[in-house]
């Protein structure tokens, strides 16, 4: 493939230089680059196939980055990539590692935003719109929503504002029938109405809210693309332009498994077959069947989505079984918590389950709907680790800070599956407070010490090993890590630690930690999050006055943008060896 | 005034007794009974005197428990409360004190919920809808949702996913035609077409969003209501029962100025004249005053509130002379802050100003919309403290274990006016990061120390004090208890401790705190929040290792309902004669 017209586009000014079937060409193009880059390396592949001909009519008709683009999610934003000098990324195998997976401002200044979470376009986009008129700038500001966005309250209250706005904002909304899953929510059989009467219907989300509307039912046709985007171009309000376009269009299995097609791992074009990283064991597995089967003994047990299903476990045919005791209510955390708050208040075991990321919602509605009401809610939060995505808007590990410190809330970290289900099985049973459980995230270990199941025991953490000057509080993903040190310690050392599994992240078992003082010279925490606002600091407050150091091993606070776990883990000295180094240092001899 | 019929009303099976005109009587005793409280101890005064009829019609048509109502913001239930079996607390001054501001499950069984915050009413109501059914249960449950909370992104997210049930759900709309302030958002706009249609306009926010939708205009007439209410009561599917009410009714003065009145201290029945506190100078006004003046010097400065401006010192006249610089999104706080990123993206300098209970909404915006982008946001939180509010619902002591381990955001605590005024000027100049700043609320004070207005010296401390063995790090609005702790430890051991206004409570002074460990024995700081998660932890994780003891100050982790500062200081031991007792014990001598 020579990428005759797309190697030529070093930026927009490029694709206005095009003929109309040069652009379909430069489509066919893109297409193929998409190709080349989504069966090798993987990578969201329906969004980005399906906003090829928008994204070529969006940069061919406005200039960006005077007119301003701020695409939701950002995740269907390879195209735009390409169309602003980033093509080669595509195109050529050695230059993938040049941008992340979403728009990045310091990858390039057609960029507006670092985003990642969904629901944020028509929010922003309003910011975008009120800076450029109070500083007496130009230009359109162009927000594209999709991909089941618009369910989120965050996307909501933006479209709701900018219908009392009264300036230039091009709201267009990418409406591929899809969410990353199918679509929840009332609202998206409006937009089957809208795309059944051509726009026509008069029962309007968007009028309703106050905003002026087009449709486009061609939203893959490039001409007609051009045609409706240059009659909003330069309008003096906002207006909402409604465009139908067809998920992962141009590859078949795509266009018709759309769930399964919205993100790949590297893939044969051909089979559509996946390279298999291994066949095994994941706790999205053992998280699916767990819950499967205990929904099958306890109707009152609900499984609650936000719109990834896929990526916790809850595969169709797992969703199927579950029937009326699984619940997702689209890209909606905050309904999702709240909702299961009220579940819980009349007798359910709800059990919601999300990336720890998209959790960062839910802080006000886990304190206030949640705990303040002692519902007895469970959380289980995928991703809470160093270990895995490499986006910073996609890594989990601010998850304690964020939940350990709220009033009445149970954080635990189991370290083995045997752990996770066992906590899993009390959360469900118990009806006294709301538990968030950190799916482990560095492989699926088995316990190499008895489970012991009485969390009745609020804060009461687990010895595992009896020793001697130093105590190891090793929580969660990091118990592995506090193995290996207590073991290097003893060999290094003659000395064995003390090991302990701490298995509350939020509480301070403070009888433990008062005997430990008694007989240690150091306390050793490890954590896989950051560290402030997290479980270390918690216990070296506690033991602040007492005669006793105390070592918080846990992540500096910064965003971690594309590093690797290892990487991340010498910098902040979370190794047995670094470790080794600092209890030694301070040892009493 | 004997309140005939009130007083004989136990609960709900009582107004179920009475004839139409009975009910009317009802209702004017009522209103005489919100009187009777309101003019003495102040409240929610427009939101309870417009939804008297409203809600003796829902106690007239539903059978509470077993039918269930969740009230939004809970602080337009003073009537329901008085017809499950609580007048008294508003007849007899004496059992004032009997309830709290909003609904609560510990003080009544009709009580679903403790909600203090708007905008979770349709969510929770799901929930108990979803829980009833699963559980096999029976009864209608009822949403009652108004004053302005529409549009706040969990409301919305929660009638979008209503619009997808296939169950009994009713969502009764109390439209009295405002917020707290003015309403704000698109959809207010058809509301009032379809108030002034009666309802029949096609263009239908709840339609849209798959819905079934009634009107109700007399919605001030028990007769009307409850016909419309048994029209809807046991249906088989979830419906928008929408009623136009009057905010303050039976009060002119209310009905007249809705937003003065929608919260009241306590007045003279007579002349409307609120009962006086003192003129003292607030930071409300300090804040509003400030703010104005900015604007008019720099056109890029824009002030930007979430439905509170008259909490946060933006009265009528000042939000008129800000005009265009002045923005109110109405009850969306989610959408304020990634305004305000847009806003700092195109070159203006946003100042978002709310009480820190309603922050909790925007851990998510904050930490990606804003800070991953490094946009220059300014965020003012009033109430960030122990002292103030009463109700577990409105304390703001969790902002620091929130937002001080968010990376990249630095959150700043005053100590007095004038730096105060200081941070908020450096905030709003610089372009760097965004900015929290948290507003002293143990009343004006001048600063007793020069200000340091150098803040570009991220996480630098200021010492005020150099003194020996004791150092205290006493921050924001416990800088006071600091001083005075200081002076007890000098008197008592003839030791003159070091003082210290750290400032940032985000941050840690690395170079001052090695320097103290070198020549003092103990460490104490001093925090208005929560400990779990805030600043002083902070300083405790990073000394564990060194020869210095710590002790940490702060609020013990759990929800404090109704609890005077005084009796929190207490039970935490943050008073000057605790930490002297806790320091000597520790201290070399």
């Amino acid at each position: 493939m020579d990428y005759k017209l797309l190697s030529n586009i070093r930026g927009p000014e490029d694709v206005k230089k095009l003929s109309q079937d040069e652009l379909k060409e430069l489509a066919a193009e893109v297409r193929e680059a998409l190709f080349n880059r989504t069966t090798k390396i993987g990578g969201h592949f329906g969004p980005n196939f399906g906003a090829v001909e928008l994204t070529i009519a969006l940069h061919y008709v406005f200039d960006s980055p005077k007119d301003q683009f701020v695409f939701d999610v950002a995740h269907q934003t390879y195209t735009h990539k390409m169309l602003t000098g980033r093509s080669i990324a595509y195109t050529d195998d050695a230059h993938f590692g040049d941008v992340c997976g979403f728009t990045n401002p310091r990858e390039s200044e057609h960029d507006m935003f670092y985003i990642g979470h969904t629901s944020t376009s028509v929010s922003l986009a309003t910011g975008l719109a009120k800076g450029r008129d109070i500083s007496g700038k130009k230009g359109n500001v162009v927000a594209i929503i999709g991909d089941g966005s618009l369910s989120g309250g965050e996307a909501l209250e933006g479209i709701d504002f900018a219908g009392e706005m009264d300036t230039n904002l091009i709201i267009v909304v990418n409406d591929n029938e899809q969410s990353i899953a199918e679509n929840h929510g009332g609202l998206y059989k409006n937009l089957e109405q809208l795309r059944k009467s051509g726009g026509t219907c008069e029962v309007n989300l968007f009028k309703a809210m106050g905003l002026d509307y087009k449709y486009v039912e061609e939203g893959n046709d490039i001409e007609t693309l051009i045609k409706a985007l240059n009659e909003v171009k330069d309008i003096d309000h906002p207006i909402v332009l409604h465009v139908h376009t067809q998920k992962g269009k141009g590859y078949a299995l795509a266009e018709k498994n759309k769930e399964e097609w919205h993100y790949s791992m590297p893939f044969n074009r051909e089979t559509g077959e996946r390279v298999s990283f291994g066949n095994g064991e994941s706790y999205q597995d053992i998280f699916g069947k767990y819950m499967l089967d205990k929904i099958e003994k306890d109707k009152s047990v609900v499984c609650m989505t936000a719109a990834v299903p896929g990526a916790v476990g809850l595969e169709q045919d797992v969703r199927n079984k579950m029937g009326k005791n699984y619940v997702d209510v689209g890209i909606a955390e905050e309904q999702a918590v709240a909702m299961c708050s009220g579940i819980a208040k009349n007798g359910g075991k709800p059990v919601f389950v999300t990336n720890a990321t998209f959790a960062q919602r839910v802080y006000d509605q886990m304190t206030q709907d949640v705990s303040l009401n002692g519902n007895a809610v469970t959380t289980v939060l995928f991703s809470t680790s160093i270990y895995g995505m490499g986006d910073a808007t996609h890594i989990g590990i601010s998850a304690m800070g964020m939940f350990t410190n709220i009033p009445g809330v149970t954080y635990l970290s189991p370290t083995s599956k045997e752990e996770f289900l066992a906590m899993l099985e009390y959360s469900i049973e118990q009806s006294d407070h709301p538990t968030i459980i950190a799916v482990p995230c560095d492989g699926v270990n088995s316990m190499i010490y008895p489970v012991d199941s009485n969390y009745d025991k609020t804060d009461k953490y687990q010895v595992c090993e009896e020793g001697e000057k130093t105590a190891i509080l090793a929580l969660g993903d990091f118990f592995n890590i506090g193995v290996q040190t207590a073991k290097l310690i003893e060999e290094k050392t003659g000395k064995k630690a003390t090991l302990i599994n701490p298995r509350f992240a939020s509480g301070i078992d403070r009888e433990l930690l008062d005997k430990l003082c008694a007989d240690h010279d150091v306390i050793v925490t490890l954590e896989d999050g950051i560290l402030e606002g997290g479980f270390g600091q918690k216990i070296a407050s506690y033991l602040g006055g007492k005669d006793v150091k105390v070592l918080n091993y846990g992540f500096i606070k910064k965003f971690y943008d594309g590093m690797s776990a290892k990487d991340a883990l010498l910098e902040s000295r979370i190794t047995p060896e670094c470790i080794l180094e600092d209890v030694t240092s301070i040892m009493k001899i």
